[in-house]
Parts: structure tokens; C-alpha cells; sequence
């Protein structure tokens, strides 16, 4: 027997109709390419979003197609956010930082029927037009940036728009109807669609507004610095406009300065970003004075954040910082750090200590550590094992792929593995201990990378720290150290004073000789902004 | 095309697991009958849920079969809450405060398989017992009361508890299967049952948790003083173990000392419960001391909350009142008046104002006014109209009735006509005027008697004032007041008075003749507390 409740899909128009109800005077801003800071209402988002799914439906975009961006952050890319999935089509954000034979790759793969591009971004695309096999094209976003010469096929956006009739034609949409394609960076072998749903987008949203995760409000002024291009910017474009929040979109402006400048100026609560973004604003906020009290929170997310960072906010600028994870397949959130009372009652030491843990699952995301045979491990703490995740807003399997690699993340009883290693303590805590692949082996036992380079992070002379493993006959895997100083620190790194850091913590054979720790200016970054290990590995095997 | 996520259905086993899973060690406080406090983990709770599951197993419980409870709030109530739906079957909660007409035709119409019974309630079973068609037994839980002897076909709760299995045993329901069933306390005809499903309940649980609405927290201490038997307890028992609020109990003691006990010494954070709970509570605050300082709201529901409550609370105790609507037809959450940045800002005159509306729209829950054909009226604050509502928690149809009335409440395109008269304000603020059956038309012009009612109840000498239409040849509907004094006001009443406070605010024609101001010791409620103008006016029908 059923309930008689009505049949509600959770389809996007619907937060798009709460923006329109409930928020219309709510501001959105957005600072362009030339420095400029745009304003607008939600109601006038609202006009804009309708008038731009007439504008697709002009091209000749069709129901279940992908059309692409390829754009900053920022309220144009926000209309596409919801104009794309309320006419039935696909929203596929392109990652601006892809290589180029990565970028051809998921173009390609996902047929994308239009790329949708900030003008200062056109020329990355020039070179890679004629290899897009399917893309029609080009419409620029005028962002106060030339427009690269080279681009053909090209039509600018305001000029659609305005000639684009006021009509609201909302079509009637399942709620498994896809809405929104990502891949993933890419670590091992060709990205992989992560193909999310008009359901799993509103619970998605409702998940992250919840008083126990990033609890997204009315009251908030949120700064997304997550680039609108990974994954969904963690969901803050559609809480925003479920719940009311002023987004405030940084566009390319993402160094300390600027967006010390928008935090200060805009009164920003909540800002959200990869650690290796909030290195330089704290930072930049040693030196410089700007009044960041406005600040409930700063969420990091796409690497741990190091407990170094948390302290240093908490104890300089009384900011906190709101540790979560997630990954693409997941939408992405799957966990958020928030101390329950048990703990906030406790020293700072303690604190700081849970803060940096990745943190509680959010509802509907359920998880599990398994070992290498998929038995339950306890959740003691202790235990670690791989994650195993399940929820609505989590994939089933990626998008149009049969190799090996992407089917066998999945169990056959319908959980994704995460291939992180991690542990969870008796009050719901996750910690990941490493990646699965990141693990060292070395004289046989396990070392986890992220925990040494956490503890180098924490050094007072090292910015920035990465460990992976060298073939070595004797140990199996031997442990490298690639290590940034910070200024002032470069002219004489001593390696043998680190070496003795190293030694508060771990054991001997954990220890790498001098001629494994590698001081270099910068370390390579994935994409989204990851240690891109993939690279390092490669060069230890060209060098030994 | 579809979008790849999992196929992850929202049902309640779910939040049960997170209870237990997340928040093992959360308390779970109940006041019992003797007055006794029973405390125990949230992890008994599931151990002893998974058993009673079994235990209905045992006695022959069915899939989609009716369950009835007839209890107070308390730990066992809420094991039903989980346990009867896991098995897929459907809770019915009975409102131990119907008439015994109504009581009957509610177990019979839904065929109530079997009842879970308060030992301390037992006795007003016993006189129906033979007329209930279905009921097969009645399970009596120990509350520390006697069990009346005349009820027939009696079980023992925990005797079957303590004989049944620890099995984990969990069937795999669609999320639309019904869940849970409620009764409308029935102000006009019979009453009609609102079916909920899996999923209604569980998105339900969610819309409470969010910041914008109840925010519902691990943070929390929450007392719920509204009745498990009416409406889902608005949805608390669920967002608790989804959320790992701790629960606070109160059982059958609902008057203001036990209450300020319970807030005191548990630390309340929360309280939710209809403004009939919250003026005793008041009144017994301001002669005795005891400390409140813990809560951060009372939630007020199931009628208006007078603006005078608001702002005695808030000068008096510090204690904000949170005020939301619903109804059982929406699960029954519709709106919360949570304060925007706008408001909050402002003058307490102001913010008072705006605590006494119904408040912003839930998200889930879409709402428009209406004038009499259907034509949707502008969201301006001025323009009154019916109130149509339409989301996933609420009802398409009512359960097994044809009725017209039954049928009559929903719009050819799918809205809940909720018979409320309401102004949208153009942020989003909901002001009810009155119910449909509710304004007075008095001289071709209407009035709404819920203002005068308020404004009556502003008065320093006034506890209680309802306000009804009494047929007029003369003035087509004469209005008629029905008021309780205050201690110590009742023996020299000036009516004369009255009629001069009344109009300060109303004109001459609405304000009623002194033979028509009725001062009296009590004013009639219905089993919800809600005052049962039917029967006044049924009163005055035979007076007149």
C-alpha cells in the first residue's frame, strides 16, 4: 500500500521558483574578469534564466543533450546552472585547468552540443576547436575580457539574451531525469563522468543546509571560491538559491588579496575552497590588515585540511574552519566536521584534533570501512580499512564507460568504493588515513603518506610537503619527501634538522634518507588543485 | 535519460540506522506516568526497536496492516514510531483526547489490527473495547500506572520485549509505501486520515533539520510537549534520531511545573508545543523561579501564536518564540517565522510584528493565496485570498473517502486547498487571517475573527477569547465574544470597558453588543486544543 502523498518530483525549476518566491530582492554578486563587480537581484536572475532557456532552445539544444561551460564563477555561469537542467539538457562543466588532451577527451566523450565560455577564457579553446567533434557552438561570455580572434563559430551571449522572448515554459521533468555531468580529474587512466540527477541535486541541497553540515541560510553571505567547474561547486549554487543565501562569485580572482577584499567588503560568513587557496589568504592576512569578522566559517574541502591551518585561523583571526570531503561520485558531499558537544566541551587540543579529522557523514550518505576481503571493520577508531559509501546522491556507475577500472568500484551488494583508506570512531567520526593508491609499502609494512605530510606541514619552515614511494629492492617501496619552504626558509633547508623532526613521530624504517627529501620551489598540482603524485612517481622512476 | 545515481530510497529504517550508527551513546529521557525519569542510550532504543519489530512479527502484524498507539510521549512511543513502519506496516496514532464517537470511527475506519496501549490510559479503552470491529488485542505498556481491569485481550509490552529476538531483519520498502497514518481532529464532519509514506516522512525530517526552519541539531535538548498522537509530534521523533537531538519526554505531564522542571534540570534547548501549553508555563515563570536560560526557542504550533506570548517571553525570559504553521494534511510542517537579515535589524515593535505571522514557506513546500474562482492573487502583504499549498509532504487524496467535502479540498491541478484565509507578503511572509469557515461576515463586509481574538487577548485582564458569528436578520452574522478574565479579573468584568479597547482597533459595526460579550469560566476546545467553535455556535443556535 502506498502513501497518498503528492507526486512532488525534487526537479531543479523548483529551488529556482524558491529564488523567485521567497528571496527575490536577495543580491548576487559577482567580480568580473576587468576587476568590476556585478550586482543583481535573484528576481532578476530569475527573468535572465528564463529568457536563457529560450535562448537554448533556439540553438537547437534538445532534451538529454550536453552543453558545456567553460567559465569562471560567476552569475552568468549560475544562469546556465539552472537553465541547462530545466529545459531536460545536461549542464557539463568543463575544468579550465584540464590539460588539453583531457579537455579534447571529456568534450568528446560527453558529445557536448555547445560550449558556453567566459570571453578571457576563449583562447584556451582556440587551439582545441577542430578537434571537438561535436560541438556546434561557441557562445562568449562577456566578462570584460577580449575575445580571442582565433575562436570561430562564436556568438555572445548578451546579444541572445536579448533578443530572447520572457516566456516561462517550464517543461514537466522526472526527477531521475540527468541534469548535470563532471569527471573526474583523473588521477589514474581517462576521467569518468559522474552523471547526477535532478533528485540527487535537491536532496544534495537540502543536504548541505542542514543546521548539522554547512548549515547554508538566509543570513549567509557565502563565497564560493570552489571553481563552479568541480563538482557542482560542492552544491552552493543550488543551496543558495533554495535556502536564500547572497552568493558572492569570485570569479578569476582568487589569490589572498581579492578575495581578502570580498570577505572584507561584501561581509562574506562562509567561504569555501581547497586548502591550497587558504595557505595564501592566511597568509596574505599576517600582513596585511582587513576585517574578516564577518567569517562564521571557512569550509575546506578537495585535500585535508592540515590541522596547522586550523589552528593558525582559529588562534590569529578567530575564523573557523569547517573541514569536509567529498568526491565527484558523490556529488560531492559526504562528510562535514562540526564538533558534537561531547568534544566542544573539551581542551583545544582536543578540538583541533577532531577539526582536522574529515568528520560526520551527512544524512543520506551512509559509510562503511572494509578490509581487503569487504568484511565490516568495527568502528572503533583503530580499524582502517577502505570506505565504502552509499546514497541517492552517490553513483550508481559513470557515464558511458565499460573499462575494468571504472565497473569494479562497485560492490555487487550496490556501495561505491572510495578507495580512500580510512577510520571511524564510535561517534561517527571519519578520519582518511590515505588514498588507497597513495599508501607507501615499505619493509613490508604500511606507511600512510598523508599522515607524514601532515606532520611536515605542521613544520614552522615548510609550506607545503608531499610524500610518495620509489621503487627501492631492498624496502620494497622507499619513502620520498618533495617539500616547499616557506620564504625565508629556502636559502639553507637543513635536511638532517628535518630528518630529526621526522623522528618525534616515526620509526626508523619510516624515515627517508637525505638524498630522498627533495627541496624544490613548487610542487604539481592536479587540475582541481591535488599533489598531483601521478607526476612525481613518473619522474622517480625516469630518475632512478 | 536518466541520471546514474543510486537508486537509494528514503525510508525510515535509514534514520534508524543513523541513530544508531552516529549517536549510540545519545540519551533518551521520558517521564513516566509515576513520574519517574527513564533514561537509556539511543542504542537500546535500536536494540529494543529491532526486537519490537519482531514482536509484531510474532503477533501476526502484516504488511500495510494499521497499528494503533494510545500513549503519552514517551521511549516505547517513539520504538513504535521505527518499528512499526520498518516492518511495513502503518503507525496509527490515536488522539487520546477524542470523544469516544470519534475514537471508534477512527479505529474502525481504519481497521486498527491491534492498539499499544499506556497502562495509564487503558482505562478509557475499556468502554469501546466491544465496539472496536478490527482490534484483535490491545498491548499494554508499563508506565508505572495500574492497568484497568476491564480491558479484555491485554499483552504485556515488556513481557513480549523481553521473550522476542535481537535478529536484524529489515525488509526492503519503496519509498512510497505508507508509513504512518493521522486522523484531522474533524472541526467539520467526520474525521478524514492523511497517509503518509517513507519518503514524505523522511524528506519531512529533513525540512526540520534545516538552518532556515527548526535547525534541529546534534546541539539539541529538545522536549517535545506536542503529543505523539497528534500529527507525527511535527516530525520531532524522526529528525531526532536523524539528526541525534536528545529527546526529552514529558509523558502526561503537561502543566507548567513539571515542564519548567524538565527545562531546567535537562537542559532543555528546544520546546515545541501549541500556545495553550506555553501560557500556563508563563504564567507559573513569573511566580516561580527557575532557570530557562538554556532554550533557544519554543516552537509554537497548532494555533496562531498571540503576539502577546511573543513579547512577554521574550522581555520577560529572554526566550524566543518560534512560531510555524502546518497542518495534519502537511505532515504538518508548512512554515517557521524565522527572522530575515531585513527584519532582524530592526526595532522590536517590528520584529514582533513579524514573530506573529505563520512565517517563510518550508523548502518542499510551494504556496499561493487565491481569491473565489482559483486566480492566483500578488504576493503584496495586503491581498487575502484562500491559502493552496502543494509538496511532497502533502496529502493527494484523504484515506478510503469518497465524501465531496473530502474531495472538494484539492484544485483540478494538484493543490491542498487548506481552507486557511492568508496574505504572502513580497519577502515571503505568511499571515493567516483566519480559517475559511472562520471570518464573520457582518454587514455585507467580512471580519476576521482570529484578529479579534488576538487583540482581545492583548488585553492585561483577558486569558482567553474566541470570537464566532452568531445569525442576525438584521446584520446577516452578529458578532459574539466568548472570553475567560485573568486571575483575579473575573469577579467585576466591565464589558463597558471592552467595547472601548475593541475600539481602538475595530469599527463600529464589528464591534459586538454587551449582551453578545460572553464572560465565561472556559472556553470549549477540541481534542488538539484548538478552540471548538462548532459547538459555541451550536451553543448559540439553541439560544437563539
Amino acid at each position: 500500500m502506498q502513501g497518498l502523498m503528492m507526486d512532488y518530483s525534487l526537479t531543479i525549476e523548483k529551488i529556482l521558483f524558491r529564488a523567485r518566491d521567497n528571496f527575490p530582492y536577495q543580491e548576487i554578486i559577482s567580480r568580473m574578469a576587468d576587476e568590476s563587480i556585478h550586482r543583481y537581484k535573484f528576481i532578476n536572475f530569475y527573468e535572465r534564466t528564463v529568457k536563457l532557456m529560450n535562448v537554448l532552445r533556439t540553438l537547437g539544444v534538445k532534451k538529454n543533450e550536453r552543453v558545456g561551460t567553460f567559465a569562471w564563477n560567476s552569475y552568468r555561469h549560475l544562469e546556465l546552472y539552472f537553465a541547462i537542467p530545466c529545459i531536460g539538457s545536461v549542464l557539463h562543466t568543463l575544468n579550465i585547468r584540464l590539460f588539453p588532451e583531457q579537455l579534447k577527451f571529456i568534450v568528446n566523450h560527453a558529445e557536448d552540443q555547445f560550449i558556453f565560455v567566459d570571453a578571457s577564457l576563449t583562447k584556451l579553446l582556440t587551439p582545441l576547436q577542430d578537434e571537438f567533434k561535436t560541438v556546434k557552438k561557441f557562445i562568449v561570455m562577456e566578462d570584460g575580457a577580449p575575445v580571442d580572434p582565433g575562436l570561430k563559430n562564436t556568438v555572445m551571449y548578451e546579444e541572445l539574451l536579448s533578443k530572447a522572448e520572457f516566456k516561462e515554459d517550464f517543461p514537466l521533468l522526472d526527477e531521475n531525469q540527468a541534469a548535470a555531468l563532471c569527471y573526474t580529474s583523473g588521477t589514474t587512466g581517462d576521467p569518468k563522468g559522474a552523471l547526477y540527477s535532478h533528485r540527487s541535486t535537491y536532496l544534495h541541497s537540502l543536504g548541505i543546509c542542514l543546521a548539522d553540515t554547512l548549515a547554508l541560510s538566509v543570513n549567509d553571505i557565502i563565497l564560493p571560491v570552489v571553481p563552479m567547474f568541480h563538482v557542482n561547486c560542492w552544491g552552493i549554487p543550488y543551496a543558495c538559491c533554495l535556502t536564500g543565501s547572497k552568493p558572492v562569485f569570485p570569479g578569476a580572482h582568487l589569490i589572498g588579496k581579492p578575495l581578502a577584499e570580498l570577505i572584507q567588503n561584501e561581509k562574506v560568513t562562509l567561504a569555501a575552497g581547497v586548502p591550497s587557496i587558504w595557505n595564501p589568504l592566511y597568509q596574505f592576512l599576517k600582513k596585511n590588515h582587513y576585517d574578516v569578522s564577518s567569517l562564521r566559517g571557512l569550509v575546506v574541502g578537495g585535500s585535508a585540511a592540515p590541522r596547522a591551518m586550523i589552528e593558525n585561523f582559529d588562534k590569529d583571526f578567530g575564523v573557523k574552519i569547517i573541514h569536509a570531503w567529498g568526491m565527484t561520485e558523490m556529488s560531492p558531499l559526504g562528510t562535514v566536521c562540526n564538533l558534537i558537544p561531547e568534544i566542544k566541551s573539551q581542551d583545544n587540543s582536543v578540538k583541533y584534533k577532531y577539526m582536522a579529522k574529515q568528520g560526520l557523514g551527512v544524512p543520506m550518505v551512509e559509510m562503511k570501512i572494509v578490509d581487503d576481503e569487504g568484511k565490516t571493520l568495527p568502528k572503533d577508531g583503530v580499524s582502517n580499512g577502505e570506505l565504502l559509501v552509499r546514497g541517492p546522491w552517490i553513483i550508481k556507475e559513470y557515464y558511458k564507460t565499460d573499462s575494468e577500472d571504472a565497473k569494479s568500484a562497485f560492490t555487487l551488494d550496490g556501495w561505491f568504493k572510495t578507495g580512500d583508506i580510512a577510520s571511524i570512531d564510535k561517534m561517527g567520526y571519519l578520519e582518511i588515513t590515505d588514498r588507497k593508491k597513495d599508501l607507501i609499502k615499505t619493509r613490508g609494512e604500511w606507511l600512510s603518506s598523508v599522515e607524514m605530510e601532515n606532520f611536515l606541514m605542521s613544520h614552522e619552515s615548510i609550506m607545503e610537503a608531499t610524500v610518495v614511494g620509489r621503487q627501492d629492492d631492498v624496502r620494497g617501496e622507499a619513502v620520498v619527501v618533495f617539500l616547499v619552504p616557506k620564504e625565508g626558509h629556502t636559502e639553507n633547508f637543513n635536511k638532517h634538522t628535518l630528518i630529526h623532526f621526522l623522528s618525534e613521530k616515526f620509526v626508523k624504517w619510516q624515515i627517508p634518507k637525505e638524498s630522498d627529501i627533495h627541496v624544490v620551489t613548487a610542487i604539481p598540482k592536479t587540475s582541481v588543485g591535488k599533489f598531483d603524485k601521478k607526476v612525481l612517481r613518473a619522474q622517480l622512476k625516469g630518475d632512478s
